[in-house]
């Protein structure tokens, strides 16, 4: 297998790529396990990955040559992670157009010129849903986003439900869900505080909360999503609905509960490091989102959510404090 | 108000061009109804109207500067109806896609430099709709395309929502019914035989219906989908759904029907002119159209169906032959 990653050194990415690395094979298009012999590794910085399978390539997936270098005749599968996040889609719509729109169709369009139809495992988001649904979602709900991002994510899962029709790849798009706790600093996306209310507490430091106590959220671990991203790619085409979406599983919590587990785990003085601070444009963004899903076509395939809050709290807390 | 339209020498955009001139005026986006002053005719042939108030624009939307010329300051009403139709986009893919939606988002961009935001009315189609749906299709329906046609105007259709949540345009996509009778030529629309089965009998000539009879089809009379361009313009953006996508009222008609409506009309001679010849890429792209919606939101807006089938033909009849 002929793999490549695009945002491969972003938070997902990179831990996506040492997954496909540790597990070593993956099923393509013909629902044969291969080896993966060639890791192409895409982001606007160079992977720092030490594997005689990693082809590092850096650049911008909006530079055309930068995609041509990335998907060759060869590919056998893409995972599609670069993208422009909420809260900046939001601010720069074209931007957001140009990475997230753009980029993915020129790179689908790409995939054409491999040898096969190439499987494409499209990163999209709950935020290709928005204003009044019903609760839990259900798997075949209307795609209503209510944000750039969204609407952007809604036009990738568009063109990948298109071209996986016409023969083009063999796609899929997964929806994820809001991934906590991220490690690293707080990015521009505007779920960018569920990662920071534990992260930065448990670090020592004080962090904001922008919604209210009563938001609630659809969560999923990094562990837990990167396992979903490998059974979403395996996944026979044939079992796949014809919008090629899947909302991927997750737990519904509060974001008040969220802080709850937060002190059971770690205590008051942690705890009481989340500062509220009520912030109307981020809380726009996330309160559109909707907080639980039915997922149940996900869960068929294989993919799974994790127990419960806390458990994912004590996972981040073991890897940041190995003992 | 300066109006453009686009495909304006189409069947449909020059219906609309007489139409609009004949009427005179339209409600802006605040509310005022407005003398039109200035007609811009868009299409890649001129357009043959002869009023002072018409500004003929001869280009292909493809090409940046037709709508940079067509698209002012002082531009206040878009009709986008220009478009690669579904049979041409199904065996075009990359000629769909440039038309149907980089010269769409094109137009679309170029309205953030009026001076206000400008009304957008976009034809989108009912083809944005597909599989397994609730007969009737309610108005809040999953997009679920299966053609490449319905895929791009999705697409259209996105754009035109998040670009006027943002304030960029006040839009609003008319899902059309499938026009029935369009006068002229059959074009490379799969629904183009439902027009040539009622047009080439009652000119004399034999017409072929790929189809099966008890096929049925969501239909509008070129009448009616004129005065319902109109309300759709006029309306005011807070009566929309914030997809800004309004299902336009038909009527519900089987293929064996319109033609016994036929036979009704102009007698069994001139039925006997249908010949039945079964053709599976036809029927695969118009078998995924559903044939029946609810329509509710449209009808509140007052946009209103023609009565029956029968008088569809009538009038198409009156037309091309007057008395």
């Amino acid at each position: 297998m002929r793999v490549v990653i695009t945002g491969a050194a972003g938070f997902l990415g990179s831990r996506l790529s040492r997954a496909i690395l540790d597990w070593g094979a993956l099923v393509d298009a013909k629902g044969r396990r291969r080896d993966v012999r060639e890791l192409v590794l895409v982001d606007v910085v160079r992977s720092a990955l030490d594997d005689a399978r990693v082809t590092p390539i850096e650049g911008n997936l909006d530079d055309r040559r930068v995609i041509d270098a990335a998907i060759t005749r060869a590919t056998d599968s893409v995972f599609h992670l670069a993208a422009v996040v909420s809260a900046q889609a939001e601010a720069d719509f074209d931007l957001g157009m140009r990475v997230n729109v753009d980029a993915t169709r020129a790179l689908l369009d790409r995939c054409r010129q491999c040898a096969a139809p190439p499987k494409v495992v499209f990163a999209s988001s709950l935020a290709v849903f928005g204003g009044a649904l019903a609760d839990p979602v259900p798997d075949d709900a209307a795609v209503t986003p209510q944000s750039s991002y969204g609407t952007q994510k809604a036009i990738g899962e568009l063109l990948v439900a298109d071209m996986s029709r016409k023969g083009f790849i063999d796609g899929r798009s997964l929806r994820l869900p809001t991934i906590v706790v991220r490690p690293g600093k707080p990015n521009k996306a505007a779920s960018s505080f569920a990662s920071g209310i534990m992260r930065e507490p448990l670090a020592g430091v004080d962090a904001i909360c922008p919604v209210a106590a009563h938001t609630r959220m659809w969560i999923q671990s990094p562990r837990a999503v990167i396992g979903n991203f490998l059974v979403g790619h395996d996944a026979e085409a044939s079992r796949l609905p014809t919008t090629r979406a899947i909302n991927v599983p997750g737990i519904c919590v509060g974001v008040g509960d969220m802080v709850d587990a937060l002190r059971r785990v770690a205590g008051d003085d942690v705890a009481s490091r989340v500062r509220w601070e009520y912030d109307a444009a981020i809380d726009r963004i996330v309160s559109t989102w909707p907080a639980r899903f039915d997922a149940a076509a996900g869960r068929a395939l294989g993919m799974r959510a994790d127990d419960d809050f806390e458990s994912i709290v004590r996972a981040h807390l073991e890897e940041v404090r190995p003992v």
